[in-house]
């Protein structure tokens, strides 16, 4: 399925589709038009349909798109059809909010361990999960096999967690940090910073 | 200063060089070429050139950019020299870390009222600020000429509250809930989703 010449903007609003056609979903509806779902998404029919063609096209025309299969083909494409785990560096109020969020287990990436350095948080429970010490970050990556981090410690010390991280494995990591990470070809990093899209709206406010 | 011409993907890029042009600042650099900061952003100098044109261009061929300079001038097209006053709504486990978080004050964007619904929640304080009852919700955005909302509230609640702001003057909203929410033109929404995030990455994963 995977095919490295579609754009990373495309792969990015994929997800986007997704959420959309879910929400179509529950209100009822079975099948809609590029011209409906771009309405929805303040999109141009034509640039939904170019989106989808990268990955062979999916409507007939003139009938719309099957919402279910759609989606089913784009949780395909994204390999979305399997529990991801991933674990979590730096339990103050960021991570504590990101361990008590179901909504992320709920969409299929499960939080297996969550680290610390600070004795203060280590052993505490959050969420379920008792936090662990930085001490056993490599251990925990190798046994449990996880490719998915978030990093919520503070911008001083997101690149060395960064590093440590991509160091035993780690293939993409969420940032809640305020900076930008440094990391190898091949390493996704996604950046979440409320910040960045205060400073761009902004930009539209008198 | 405001040119509507130029692409919102731009506009969204602005806030990203600033914050790379902060993290030079602080390494002791006070001058950049378009090479070393697209090898910064990942992104070709030409785009950077691209981007920056559509203000008039800031760089003398061959000297590159001053930083201070630039960072200065993006902040002004950005309207980020004022203090930006917010009000927050839903003060679970995402409002409660926002409300925490002193990045946002840092920046210039001050959370100066926090509602939610429940009873439990009204009268507590975090960050400093004691949570009020959404009855006064209106009453608040008039009486402080607030334009910039974050919405932490559960998804099937933030329409209706994205409703309610919208209707009293709101213009631009951060928006927690894992929903897409329509919007009158001219309206702000910017989404904060770990979920789009980590589904992305996943398309690049084995």
């Amino acid at each position: 399925m995977k095919c490295n010449d579609v754009p990373d903007i495309v792969i990015a609003r994929l997800p986007v589709y997704i959420q959309t056609l879910n929400q179509l979903l529950r209100e009822g509806k079975s099948v809609i038009s590029s011209t409906e779902l771009g309405d929805r998404l303040s999109m141009t029919p034509s640039q939904i349909r170019r989106d989808l063609s990268y990955f062979g096209g999916f409507g007939k025309k003139g009938t719309g798109y099957d919402i279910i299969w759609l989606m089913e083909s784009l949780r395909d494409i994204l390999n979305l059809n399997q529990i991801w785990r991933m674990l979590l560096v730096g339990v103050g109020h960021v991570g504590q909010a990101l361990l008590n969020y179901d909504g992320l287990s709920r969409k299929g990436f499960e939080i297996t361990a969550a680290f610390d350095e600070s004795p203060k948080i280590i052993g505490k429970r959050f969420g379920g999960l008792e936090v662990k010490s930085m001490a056993h970050l490599e251990d925990e990556i190798q046994l449990n096999q996880v490719k998915i981090a978030a990093i919520t410690v503070p911008a001083e010390s997101a690149q060395a967690v960064c590093d440590r991280l991509i160091n035993c494995g780690i293939q993409a990591i969420l940032n809640y940090a305020p900076v930008s990470l440094e990391v190898p070809p091949g390493v996704q990093v996604s950046k979440i910073d409320p910040v960045l899209k205060l400073q761009k709206m902004t930009y539209y406010l008198d």
